[in-house]
């Protein structure tokens, strides 16, 4: 068994909850949605098709006179969800008098390729590449500065979260005529191959249990021997549908083996998702909801019974605090939206980052990385094998001193920090890093409750891409 | 009509004469040959198939404690022709304890994707691109840092001449964790959309026709309307056909269009391969072999019928310096040897460069820039579009500053040098010009008759390569 190493729970989640509240979004009333025609294949010439690539403009306080363009690029969901969570850049648009360009990722959102054959082979899926995804960033920004007047020669800085922290990185890496910088939040770039430990992720998880309640990583430790013991039955099967409220009823082993991952995706996405602040962008979290959710969780030494009604209690508060929910769905962590499927293609061809657990370190059941199973998965899903090493070839691994400005932001508290760059490789390859902040905090709108360190990045952040632009100017 | 702005007719001759003398060369007893699985599509995982990509190695003065390995980043031939060739890299393996490498680029040589089916069609051909090209490099230097022993720590040199140096330059831009540094000769990364004039190429190649003799380069121009005038009557066409020596006689208007064509490239390739020194590695030229044939060129006022005799004269000099050619065949500028194929596909997809001759700065009739002649000819022979800007999307054009350790060397009467870096960018990114140098002399064998620009442009390259590998040997 393999360990889908995703962000897609997350964005799974926050995709539908966009969808609610948009419209109420300051944001969405500034921008204009455009198209630009791509090449579906940069790198061959036989296919010489093309599609719509979407992009959002938000220039209400651009300097027209070659003012900065802060350029988001765009990762694996709907590009509206992005630019209307990451606040950041709006906070700062009108310091910089920059211009807002979010560009979407092709297969996600409504940039694919071939419609809905997209996802139907993988012929079709075969330009679903990071290479692909930066081509198309720099043609499009190409494309803008030849258009629009007054923006020949802005200086484009590249901005992304997560997988899109890394195409931001990855694209000053590759494009540095196209940028002359990038921040890349939360951007693991070194989850691949052995460059980091296997295990660091799910341990940096249970450290946030750990230090969010007595007893609360305990607790989630011990519930999988409860799980394991009560699915040895007929009747305990029935006893755990019954109390985690499933809408479909658990029949077996397999489905116990589901539930477990289920619980553990919702405990990983707590983690990532652990503002210090009420979050009404997701479905409604208090702020800090680990410290919440432990407070259903402090006591360890139950028995089986007792431990698993108070694990519902904790995972009723992530999937349905308002209440409303008369049942909860394990398969969502499978939803099939265009989201979940382009990221599992990713994952199973460039994006292999190796995950495991060890119980020890961390309070999940041991497993090792399987990259085997992982292929096998693979080929039988998508008729493709992964490449480990790729990414690696391409991108450098920890190899990347000779490149510059780019800014890498982690929180502590997110277990993607683990593959991410956390110490300064040289002056202007430069570490931030938020004590206090879960995924990609920073990106997120200035907010009362923010704590000192994720202030202190952003203006760090706000620092280096000044810099950049003046340098920008002074070359130009 | 347009002009196929190429290297083939170079290597085409070259590569025969290689076959010639090989087993005279010295390096040929010391390298050698080995071949490498490579993946056939590193953009894409639809197509999982590898192919034997062959390499030559050549590591008697390698130092084996992490000596430097200096890397020949092949380019539209065989390699072994460029082993014997680049003798430059035999001179220098001693004095820096170096390894060499000399990888083959896929669609050439021994190293074709789909055998025999190569090219056959665009399907097959769809892989041949410099960005393919590089991610073969890079795989095969992981490859050979892991499995020679002492090689983990050798700092890579990226050396590489004409395509082979734009693609030397790219590398170390692409794939800086791979190669601490490049050395590009004659390599015209710029010979692309409209960073610089069409029309230098030509004008470079006129001049060093001015330069070699009185009335030389004013022969060649007149001779144009010369042939014109013969090739309206049948007679004409009888005539040319006999004094040219030509295997196949000229029956219209259109073979005398190829006849023009013919030998504006043997003007084309004595502007190349004017070298300093008999060079017997091509067919047996003399020293300085421009001069020689302006020697037949001496008076451009003469009568059509006597100035087209001495054109003769002259391109016989370059065809049959040996007497041995019984007639001189055109259509071997149009030999469909695999290099040729490979470059003519190249040049109709990624490595559109144009060219333009007005007549009056250089010495041939005037042609513009034909984009959408070359177009509908590409589209025509092989079912593909160029792709005029992609080069500069990829590359970054003129826009390279942020790059670094990258020395370019050009021949000042090379024409390639028209598209080449011939004024410093950065301390790191440096130009050489060598004023009496041809196509990338640099790279040649020491000879005594070597100008002092070339032993000062070597001793340079030498400089800055100990340089890179002094400062590998601290970061490392």
């Amino acid at each position: 068994m393999y360990r889908l190493p995703i962000f897609v729970g997350q964005w799974k989640e926050l995709g539908r909850v966009c969808e609610l509240v948009k419209i109420a979004r300051r944001e969405e009333a500034f921008h204009k949605t455009l198209k630009n025609l791509s090449i579906i294949d940069h790198f061959g010439f036989d296919e010489n098709l093309t599609f719509q690539q979407r992009y959002l403009v938000a220039d209400q306080h651009w300097k027209k006179d070659n003012g900065p363009i802060l350029f988001y690029t765009g990762n694996e969901g709907d590009i509206t969800w992005f630019c209307n969570n990451t606040g950041f850049m709006w906070d700062v648009a009108e310091e910089l008098n920059a211009m807002l360009v979010f560009a979407e990722h092709r297969y996600y959102g409504e940039s694919l390729p071939f419609g809905n054959e997209s996802f139907s082979d993988s012929k079709h899926l075969n330009y679903l590449t990071s290479e692909q995804a930066l081509a198309d960033f720099a043609v499009l920004i190409e494309y803008l500065k030849t258009t629009i007047a007054g923006a020949r020669y802005s200086p484009v800085i590249a901005i992304g979260g997560s997988y899109g922290g890394m195409l931001a990185a990855w694209f000053r890496m590759k494009y540095p005529h196209v940028v002359v910088g990038a921040l890349a939040a939360s951007a693991p770039i070194w989850q691949f191959g052995d460059l980091v430990p296997c295990g660091t992720y799910f341990s940096i998880v249970t450290n946030d249990f750990k230090k969010s309640g007595t007893g609360c990583s305990e607790s989630i430790r011990n519930s999988w021997n409860a799980i394991n013991h009560l699915s040895s039955t007929d009747a305990g099967l029935q006893w755990l549908s019954s109390t985690f409220h499933l809408c479909s009823p658990l029949k077996n082993l397999q489905d116990a083996a589901i539930l477990k991952n289920w619980l553990s995706e919702t405990w990983v996405n707590l983690a990532m998702v652990n503002y210090p602040y009420k979050a009404d962008f997701l479905q409604p979290l208090p702020a800090w909801p680990i410290q919440e959710v432990c407070k259903f969780l402090k006591d360890p030494s139950l028995s089986d019974k007792l431990l698993l009604q108070n694990v519902f209690q904790a995972v009723n508060l992530y999937y349905n605090y308002s209440g409303e929910a008369s049942c909860l769905d394990m398969s969502e962590t499978a939803t099939k939206n265009l989201g979940q499927l382009g990221w599992y293609y990713q994952a199973c061809t460039e994006m292999v980052m190796p995950m495991c657990t060890d119980g020890v370190n961390d309070m999940f059941e041991p497993q090792k990385w399987d990259f085997d199973a992982l292929s096998e998965e693979c080929y039988k899903l998508w008729g493709v094998r992964p490449r480990p090493s790729w990414i690696l070839s391409m991108y450098g691994g920890k190899n990347i001193s000779s490149h510059s400005n780019i800014v890498f932001s982690n929180g502590g508290l997110d277990p993607w920090s683990a593959g991410g760059v956390t110490q300064n490789i040289t002056d202007s390859l430069v570490a931030i890093v938020i004590p206090d902040g879960a995924h990609h905090l920073d990106l997120r709108s200035r907010n009362p409750l923010d704590p000192k360190s994720v202030q202190q990045a952003r203006a760090l952040e706000i620092h280096y891409m000044k810099q950049w632009i003046e340098k920008a100017r002074c070359n130009h």
